[in-house]
C-alpha cells in the first residue's frame, strides 16, 4: 500500500545539498522514551506491549508533525517488501522491521519524522534533514517529545534522566548522527586514522545501515556514544565540533588529491562513470561504491553538477528492495543485478559526462617536463 | 631512423579481417637455415659470425621481396627503442633484439617479411599475413628460401634435412603458427581443455610474445612442434586442420554465450568499453585485455564494426615502446599508463558505442516471467 509513496520519489533529506555542506549527506536525531509503569518491550508480554501500543498510537496520531502521515500502522500490517523499503530508507531499524503485532511505526508525509513504537524502547522518536543540520532535527524531535510528554508519563529518574531498555541510552536518550561522505579520506588513505581519533573522542563511527554494518559507498555515520552526564545541547555541540573537523579533513584530503594525484582521481571517477553507463549486471555494493566515486567527481568539478540529483537518487533506488518493489515481484539476485544495471544506464543516459581535462595535467606537459629537467640539473 | 615508419601506421597483417576468419588475427611462417661450413651463431666466434653476416646481407639485399625494404641493418645500429618496437611488432624475437655486431635484420617495406641474420640460426626467414592464410605465407617464405639457396649452400643432411642450431628445428626448419583470438573459449571456461587437447596433438600453444609468455588479450599462438619426419605440406595440413577445429570451438562457444549468457557478455563488453573510453591511467596488460573484449563485442554485434580497425591498431600502439616512440623520450611506467589512457580515449572518441539491447533479454521479460510462473505451478 505504501510502496508507491516510498518509491515514487526520494524524500528531500535523501538528496543532499551541493557546495561545502555536501560532505554531510544527512543529519538524524532520535530520542528513546518509555512509558512509566510498563515493562520495557523486550521484557513485556504480548498483552503489555499491546497496551503500550494502544496508548501511544492515538497520541502519535494527534501530533502536529503527523497530521498528514505517510503511514501509521502496526508492523504486522506491512509486507516483507514494505519492511525492507523502510529499512533501506532508514525509516525503521532492521530490528524493528522484524517485529510483529504490538509494534508499529508512524512516518510523516515528508518522511522527515518517524516514530517507532515498541522497538527496543516503547518510543523511538527520530527526525532527518538533508546536509549538516542538527539544530533543525533537534527542534522537530523536541517538539514531538514535548507534545507526547504532555499527555503521558515517561519513565524518568531525577538522578539519571530518561530511563531506557539499554543502559547506553539512559539520560538524554538522545542519539544524534550525521551521514558523512568521505571519499577523499578513503582514497587518501587517511580514513582509519580519522576513525580511530573519532572513537577516542567518545563518538561512534558506523557504516551505512548503522551499528555493525560496512562502510559502503564511502559513507560513514558519526554519532554520540554517551547519553548520560551531558545535556542535549552539550552533546550536539561536541558532535558538531568533531563533524566540522572531519569536514575540514575531508576537504583538505580532496584538495591534496587534486593537487598531487589528479590523474589517479580522474581515473577513478572516469572508470566509475564508464562502468555505470555501460554495465548490464551490477551488484548493489559495487553500484553504491561507484556512485560514491561519481559524487566525488562532482565535488571536484570533474563531473557536471547536473548529474548530482540522479546519483543521490540512484544510491537509494538501486537497493535490493527498491528494485523488487519497482518490479512488483520477488527477484533473484541475478535478475536484480541486471535490472539495477538497466536502471542506472537508463537514468544516467544523456546527463553530463565526466571531463577531467581541466584538472588533469598531461603526462607530456611541456611545463612539467621543464620543471623536471630543471630539478635534474 | 625507422621509428617513424614503424609507428606511422600498422602493417596490413596487424589489422585483422572481419567475418568468420577474424578468429585468426594473423598467420606466420618461418624457416631456419644455416650456411654449410660455418659454426652455428652461438658457437661461432665474432669473426665467423661477421663472415656469415657479410655473405648473407648482400644476398638478402638482392631479394625481390626486399626490393624496397623498411630496413636492412646490423642490430648494433638500432636504438633501444627501435629494438623494442621491432619486438612489439613481432618482427624480431626478444632474443634477437639483444644481439649486437654480427647480427642483423632485413624487413620488407610492407613488414610482411623479416629475415633475421645470426639469431639462433644463421638465417631465420619469416613472413606474416592477416587472418588464416598459411598458404600465402608459405609461398612468400619458400620464394625467399629458393632465391637464397640458389646463391649459397645451406647446411643439409640427406638423412635429416636442414640442420639447425637447436635439434627441435632440424628437418624442415619450419615453424608455422597462427595468432588466435579466443575470448569465447576463455569466457566459457573451455580454454584449458582446448590447450591440453592441442598439446596432445603435438602442437604448441603460446602467449602473445611467443615461447614462455602470457596469454594476454585472449590471444593464443598455435604452432607446430615437430619439424622432422613430415613434409612442409603435411605440417601445414595438420596445423590447418587443428586450427579450423579451434575456430569452430570458438564460434560455438560464442554462440553458446550469446544464447545462455548474453547479459554476462554484454556486461563484460560494456564495462570494457566504459573503462577504455573514460580511463586516465591504464596499464598495458589491462588495455590489451579490455581491447580484446571489445573485439569480441564487435564479433557478437554488440559493438559497431566501424570501431574494429581502431581496436586492432590500439592493440599495437598501446604497447610500452610504441608509446615512448610516439613521445620521443623514455617514460616512467606511471607516465606511460597516463599517455596510454589519453591515446585510447582520444582514438575511441566519436566511434560507435556498444548497444547490446538487441541481444540482451531484459530480466523482466514478460515471456520469461510467463515461463517461470508455468514452471512454478
Amino acid at each position: 500500500m505504501i510502496v508507491g509513496k516510498l518509491i515514487g520519489s526520494t524524500a528531500d533529506w535523501m538528496c543532499s545539498a551541493s557546495g561545502e555542506s555536501s560532505v554531510v549527506m544527512s543529519s538524524r536525531l532520535r530520542l528513546a522514551r518509555n512509558l512509566a509503569g510498563h515493562a520495557f518491550p523486550t521484557w513485556a508480554d504480548k498483552n503489555e506491549r499491546q497496551k503500550v501500543y494502544d496508548e501511544v498510537i492515538p497520541a502519535v496520531r494527534s501530533l502536529q508533525a503527523l497530521r498528514e502521515p505517510l503511514v501509521i500502522d502496526g508492523m504486522d500490517n506491512f509486507s516483507m517488501i514494505e519492511k525492507q523499503l523502510l529499512v533501506e530508507q532508514h525509516l525503521v531499524s532492521r530490528e524493528h522491521a522484524a517485529k510483529g503485532p504490538g509494534s508499529g511505526v508512524a512516518i510523516s508525509g515528508d518522511r522527515g519524522v518517524s516514530i517507532l513504537v515498541n522497538e527496543e524502547d516503547h518510543l523511538r522518536i527520530q527526525a532527518f534533514s538533508a546536509g549538516f543540520d542538527l539544530v533543525s532535527v533537534w527542534e522537530v524531535v523536541a517538539a514531538v517529545d514535548d507534545a507526547l510528554e504532555a499527555g503521558m508519563a515517561f519513565a524518568y529518574s531525577s538522578d539519571f534522566g530518561y530511563l531506557t531498555a539499554c543502559p547506553t541510552n539512559v539520560g538524554t536518550g538522545m542519539r544524534a548522527s550525521a551521514m558523512l561522505h568521505l571519499p577523499g579520506l578513503v582514497l587518501g588513505e587517511q580514513i582509519n586514522q580519522i576513525v580511530q581519533a573519532v572513537g577516542k573522542l567518545g563518538l561512534a563511527v558506523r557504516g551505512l545501515y548503522g551499528e555493525g554494518t560496512e562502510a559502503l559507498g564511502n559513507l560513514f555515520q558519526i554519532s554520540n556514544q554517551m547519553t548520560l552526564g551531558e545535556s542535549e545541547a552539550e552533546i550536539m555541540a561536541r558532535l558538531g565540533k568533531v563533524i566540522r573537523q572531519i569536514i575540514e579533513h575531508e576537504q583538505n584530503a580532496r584538495a591534496s588529491l587534486l593537487e598531487r594525484k589528479s590523474r589517479m582521481v580522474a581515473d577513478n571517477v572516469g572508470r566509475a562513470y564508464g562502468i555505470l553507463t555501460n554495465t548490464y549486471s551490477i551488484a548493489s555494493k559495487e553500484a553504491l561504491n561507484l556512485l560514491s566515486v561519481i559524487r566525488l567527481g562532482i565535488e571536484l568539478e570533474m563531473v557536471p553538477e547536473e548529474i548530482r540529483k540522479t546519483v543521490d537518487e540512484l544510491m537509494v533506488w538501486t537497493q535490493p528492495a527498491h528494485l523488487q518493489a519497482k518490479e512488483e515481484r520477488k527477484l533473484s539476485s541475478e535478475d536484480r543485478d541486471g535490472l539495477r544495471a538497466d536502471l542506472i544506464r537508463e537514468r544516467l543516459k544523456g546527463l553530463g559526462k565526466p571531463d577531467a581535462g581541466k584538472v588533469v595535467e598531461p603526462p607530456d606537459d611541456p611545463a612539467g617536463r621543464g620543471k623536471q629537467s630543471k630539478k635534474d640539473e
